[in-house]
Order: C-alpha cells, then structure tokens, then sequence
C-alpha cells in the first residue's frame, strides 16, 4: 500500500497533532508527514479542502482522509498490536482516561495553549485550570499502572494523549504530586517527543498572534 | 461470565447514558442495568464512588468498572462484530464522526440539553448553537452513507451517537435540510430508543431545575 500521509499542523502549537504522530512512530507505521501552517488566512480553506471534519491531524490513506487524533489511534491499533493495554480491563481504564483527554480539561486547554516553544512560567490560574490539573493527577493515579514505566506499563496510546499535558505542565511551571511529576518528566524526554520538539523549535511560521 | 452491569443516569436527561445502552442493546449484549439518580444531594458522591472518572455511562464486567460512552463503545465492538462499518475507510470516518460528537458540539449541547419528556418547541438559538447544527448537517451529508438506512449503512455506533442529537433537534423544533430531517427521523423511530424512551418518560426523578 502506498504510504499513508499526516496531515499535521504546526508542530509548535498542535498538539492533537503530536498526539496522531507520536501514535504512528510508536507503532512503526511508515508515514509522509504533510504540513497544514495554522494560523494563516488560507488556515481554514485548507484544513476544511483536506478534512471533512476541518481538523487536523488527518490521515490519508488508499481508502480516503479521514480525521481525529483518536480515530487515527484507533485506525494504528488496529494494524499494530499493543498499541492499547493487553488486558481487557487495562485496556477499557486506558480508552477512558484517552476518551476523557479528548473530550475534556478544556479549562487547562484554554488557559494553557501547548507552545512547546514558550520559556517556563508560571501564570495566575483560573480556579477551572486549577481543577483540571488536580483531576489529571487524580486520573493518573487512579488508573495509572504500578508497573511503570508508562501509564499502563508498556507504552500506549494513553501516553501519547498525555504528552502535551506534560509540555502545558513543564512550560506553565505547574507544581506536580511526586509521582505525577516523575511520569511528566518521562513522556517529556522520550526521543520521539524530542524528535518532534527539535522540529517544533526550528519552525518559523506564524503564531496564533500572528 | 457474569452479566456486565451498566450504570447509567437518569433516562430522560442523560444523554450519554442513552448512546452506551443502544450500543449495548444493538449488540445484542445481555447486561443489566443500575439506575444513578441525577441532579441529588448525593449524585456527585456517588458517582465517583462508582467511576474513575467521575461519570456516567460506567460499565462493570468481571474486570471492574470504566467509564466513558466512547470506550464501553469499543469494549462492545471488540466482542461483536458489525457496530462500526466493515469497510476500512467507512469505518475510519465513522470513528471520526463520532469522536467529533463525543468532544464537540458544546453549544447545542449546552443550550439544547437533552429532556426526552420536553414539549417540542422552539428557542432563540445563539449563533454558535446554529453553527453547531449547520456542521451536524454537513457531518452528516459528507461522510454518510447514500446507501441508508443509517449513517453508513448498517446500524452503527454513529448511529448510537446521533441519536440524542435528533432529540434535540426535535424537541426543540429546529429547522434540518430534508436528509438531516429524514434520518432524524429514522433514529427517533428507532425500536430501541422507543423503549428508551417509554421509561424515560415514566421516571419521576428530580431533574436538572431540583
């Protein structure tokens, strides 16, 4: 089959983005990558011309583009076996913590936009902000594995979904429980995220302030 | 096995609730069913009590307890075959319609709440709620299927997730382009949902105004 392309955005800013690319490198899958700028005034015809849902990531493959972060982990696991916990009830904690992340913390997503460029600072955060990151740490520990190293053991798509929470953490200075630092620390120095960092730092397009 | 329990909350208001369950019932899974009661003094305990995730749908099997609508959907397409379109690239954009329902659509969401039991009638919509409905109709007209009866074809778990989006449209009189309207009106004459909603409309549970 040809190979399948990602359709992506700035590396710098779009972490559903990192999330569909960190899935495919862990799985092995062999992908094109295929930049879609953000933040420009062509930004949305062409994210809508690419994507019937008018969002990236998308990925085309021989059957068609189709879009969502969690459609394409779903499309990897499907060809690649352990990208989802082996176990049957691992794997159903793993697909809801992964279905909450998507879906949710949208205070800790509004306040804290993923800039995996920005300098690490501290800001006054909302009471909403302040909730989701006490609920993300409560999530991690009430599914999250005791067999290390990764949320549920081996790697999985979980930790892909939880990458750029790390980066909102790391760079917004937010004070983390022990533990909930540690697994921070690991997802922020896996050499596929830094892969994507050092790519994210070398990009020069616009910003979301233009 | 014993039978999986499925914790839902009120049926004439829990909108996600009512998607876990037609999925479980379309696949023909033997479950019983506990009853959450919303909008209590008690709900919020009980709730966390029950669910790492601190909501319903929630489903116990003899692995323990998850939660979210979207993973108990593919807990059941992992036992049954059929919830989502055999065909890869129909099955791929099926997953994206549906993770675009399960995080998206908040405006609809929040201004057009679900009540089974709702007098039809209409509300001033605000811009964004008419912008969701305008982009559920195109969703629904460029990934869906022209060989019907449902979204893509067969019954599938997007049919699941459109389904309290047609209670909405309906119980609140809104206006849909002819095949919107028709395949709204296939999901509200839906046996299943029927059944659904006869116990809806019996419950006598407080709800959302106390």
């Amino acid at each position: 089959m040809d190979r399948p392309v990602l359709h992506i955005g700035n590396k710098r800013y779009s972490s559903w983005s990192l999330r569909a690319w960190l899935i495919l490198r862990k799985a092995g899958i062999d992908f094109d990558e295929a930049l879609v700028p953000l933040y420009t005034p062509q930004t949305r015809q062409a994210v809508s011309d690419l994507s019937p849902g008018g969002s990236v990531p998308a990925l085309t493959t021989q059957h068609g583009t189709f879009w969502d972060s969690l459609a394409i982990a779903e499309w990897a696991a499907e060809r690649v076996p352990g990208l989802w916990p082996e176990h049957e009830g691992r794997r159903a904690l793993a697909r809801a913590a992964v279905c909450r992340m998507h879906a949710g913390f949208t205070a800790l997503r509004g306040q804290c936009a993923m800039d995996i460029a920005r300098t690490p600072q501290a800001v006054a955060l909302n009471a909403d902000t302040r909730a989701d990151i006490a609920a993300i740490q409560a999530l991690w520990n009430d599914v999250g594995s005791v067999d290390g190293p990764w949320l549920f053991g081996r790697w999985s798509i979980a930790d892909a979904f939880f990458t750029p929470v790390a980066v909102r953490f790391y760079t917004f200075d937010i004070p983390l429980h022990a533990g909930a630092q540690d697994y921070c620390d690991k997802l922020l120095a896996d050499e596929d995220y830094a892969a994507w960092r050092s790519a994210a730092l070398a990009e020069t397009l616009p910003g979301p302030a233009g």
